[in-house]
């Protein structure tokens, strides 16, 4: 989880408004209200009220809500509202909670907890967690069309079919499959492990720096730049994380540590070692703040969460 | 399984082609023709081959492609091509065949077989039947986005939203859930028994005629009647279908009879008796003729599909 605590971009005057120091932290915060308080909103409870009351579990359980958050940051990079992008950014915390509730399944990873509560279906049993999970995902695309307001219908479907190849087997259901049939290899090479984390966590966070920016009209070279943006913190994430699995403490991570070596895990590390590990995390947010430079300013906010990835201790 | 053998629907003209005699079988060979063509070429197998010869394994394994005829013939009844309705009648039955893998897993129905296949899970494992599952779903957004060529954007969003709609914990997924609490439950209302029906098949069925309609641009009155026709017909289904397990012969069903009286269900018969179910049945098929006589002749392969329901024999 990334967690913002003790961080401060010291970075300069915030986006659009001169003197005024940008504080990650803060922003962080404030984004993650404001979309807790929308995806509060999203589902309301009627009959039958159990499969409500399941998606509803999953899906306000907390986390960091970096998806949304990326989403809702480049709609206004591009000079959108946040009003904007929130649907999307809601439809995106929808169908990351679905992959979260399918993952967790015993047929899956088998996991009986997440962030400290109990998983979806330890409390509301198998069927109904199978089933939170597709109502979510089939949820998520009548959320976006039936909630946005202000942008143009052309755009919308490029978010959609945005949305959809991200999760469909181009994307992370692609990547989970790959993810469980390397499962005790222990040669797997480095192409395999990033066709996993590519597919598995990036692509849908491809699509929540890409909708934001289709939302708000994006086209040609800022498109591009926003992918490889988002591309390589997506991969420098993955890196950092597995990184921290080896030398953070327990109560660093606030989760058990050491799992990779235990199950023999291929990660970056262990292929590359920690130290060029670190190196190459911070080649990715290097590249990664460089696509930004177009956008001045206004890109701040983006450049801090690209730097937030390295500085990260837990 | 709806088979239109021996089955001629001496009906009149041809819709927009007087003289020639409407022939229901053939017309519902032609069509299942034309949507299996679709179907095979809407996914091309790729790495990680695993999940595609999965998703293949369930959306080409037949069945009547009862939801894409319909929303065809809706699209055509409205002014509107075939071209035009095909990639949305192609992600109808991604959608319905999620529906179906989900509901043969071991924690739902635990089914070994389907249309004397094995199903899904049997084949490829739990694992990647659930993530199939979930890439056709997810791939039905993109692909009637990415496929769909003239119709305007608004209309399509429109399509979409409904699409959601009818899978989500409002339609299929929250039928499912009620018929999974009303297991063993041999007191269950009509009013239980009509929201499973409505939710399970119906709400995907109507999703199919209606949907046919918006593309071609269908508005008000005609949105209305189409509505009313889909839901008549979908209960209409169910009845005879529940009416067919106990009076028809394993041979002639194709299927093991008496399955809903072994699994003390309630279903139509079993609150009506068989008669009055049969009565109720074809009152539905008429109100849902009569919501199409504006329409006259165009919409004579929908009056033939509603006939067939209660002249079926298996």
């Amino acid at each position: 989880m990334i967690s913002a605590e003790n961080l401060q971009v010291q970075a300069a005057p915030a986006p659009r408004e001169s003197g005024v120091e940008f504080n990650l932290k803060t922003y962080l915060q404030e984004r993650k209200a404001l979309v807790e308080q929308a995806l509060e909103a999203s589902i309301t409870i009627t009959y039958p009220e159990k499969i409500y009351d399941s998606m509803r579990y999953s899906l306000l359980a907390g986390g960091k809500r970096l998806r949304p958050i990326l989403c809702l940051a480049t709609c206004e990079l591009l000079g959108g509202t946040l009003d904007m992008a929130m649907p999307t950014a809601c439809a995106l915390e929808m169908i990351h909670t679905m992959s979260l509730i399918h993952d967790d399944l015993p047929a899956m990873d088998n996991d009986d907890y997440r962030r400290g509560k109990l998983t979806n279906h330890k409390v509301y049993g198998e069927d109904i967690a199978i089933l939170a999970g597709d109502g979510l995902l089939a949820y998520a695309f009548e959320f976006v069309v039936e909630n946005t307001v202000g942008v143009k219908a052309e755009k919308l479907l490029k978010v959609i079919s945005r949305l959809g190849h991200a999760v469909a087997a181009t994307g992370l259901v692609g990547g989970q499959v790959v993810d469980l049939e390397s499962e005790g290899i222990t040669d797997i090479t480095i192409e395999t492990l990033n066709f996993i984390h590519s597919h598995k966590t990036g692509a849908l966070l491809e699509a929540s720096v890409l909708s934001g920016g289709l939302l708000a009209g994006a086209e040609g070279d800022a498109v591009q730049r926003l992918t490889n943006y988002a591309r390589n913190i997506g991969l420098a994430f993955q890196i950092v994380d597995d990184v921290l699995d080896i030398t953070s403490t327990q109560e660093e991570l606030g989760k058990s540590i050491g799992k990779d070596i235990q199950a023999q895990k291929v990660t970056y590390p262990s292929l590359w070692g920690i130290e060029a590990s670190r190196v190459e995390a911070q080649r990715l947010v290097d590249l990664a703040k460089a696509e930004l430079s177009p956008f001045d300013a206004a890109a701040i906010p983006l450049q801090a969460i690209a730097d937030f990835i390295t500085a990260r201790t837990h």
